[in-house]
């Protein structure tokens, strides 16, 4: 399994709201970093802060704008879109990603603005 | 020349406050989105919004903390170091570039937290 499969596979499964099959592409110790926002490391903490997501009754979307990959990291350019406190979000995203030797994403960064993020939820 | 090396040559350009040769390796209409800020086309638009970084008196710095290519576009996670109004500028950005068959960049999108940005020009 390349990298680059691994991150579609768990982009598909959230696509889902497939709890479990994205978070078993997760490892357990992952470093988890949102930019603007902090960073957080394990699957519990991911889980409070993605949980509004897994959990939304509308859909969850990663429109992938570009992709890239050389080794264990993935770098992708997304359209993130989802509801949120019932306001439809659609969020520019620049994301990177590591693989680890097990084959679970071990690294997730992701590059936004909250200003944009913050306003979405306003409007 | 793979996209990767002009996308290096153009950072070393830039890194060096060569703006001659940065601009040399970029397209005449190029796209140029800094994603909470907004777009622009064309070298007099990226001239007026890049020239204060060029003309600089302190250092310009893109430190690559990850990059990844495939075929004509290259993906980059950075630190970009420089001074603006008096103040050090140390903002992560995750950069989206695109090379035409002339080997000129010709779409340069790089997402940021406009908001990490604003508040280091204040400290």
């Amino acid at each position: 399994m390349s990298a680059e499969q691994i991150v579609n596979d768990f982009m598909a499964a959230f696509g889902s709201k497939d709890q479990e099959a994205a978070m078993a592409l997760v490892a357990d110790d992952c470093f988890y970093d949102n930019v603007p926002v902090g960073s957080m490391t394990g699957h519990a903490a991911m889980l409070e802060f993605l949980g509004p997501m897994f959990s939304s009754k509308g859909p969850v979307e990663f429109e992938i704008v570009r992709q890239t990959a050389a080794g264990n990291i993935v770098m992708n350019e997304r359209i993130d879109r989802f509801v949120i406190k019932g306001k439809e979000v659609a969020l520019p995203v620049a994301g990177v990603f590591e693989v680890n030797n097990d084959n679970k994403i071990s690294f997730w960064r992701d590059y936004f603005d909250n200003g944009m993020f913050m306003s979405a939820m306003r409007d």
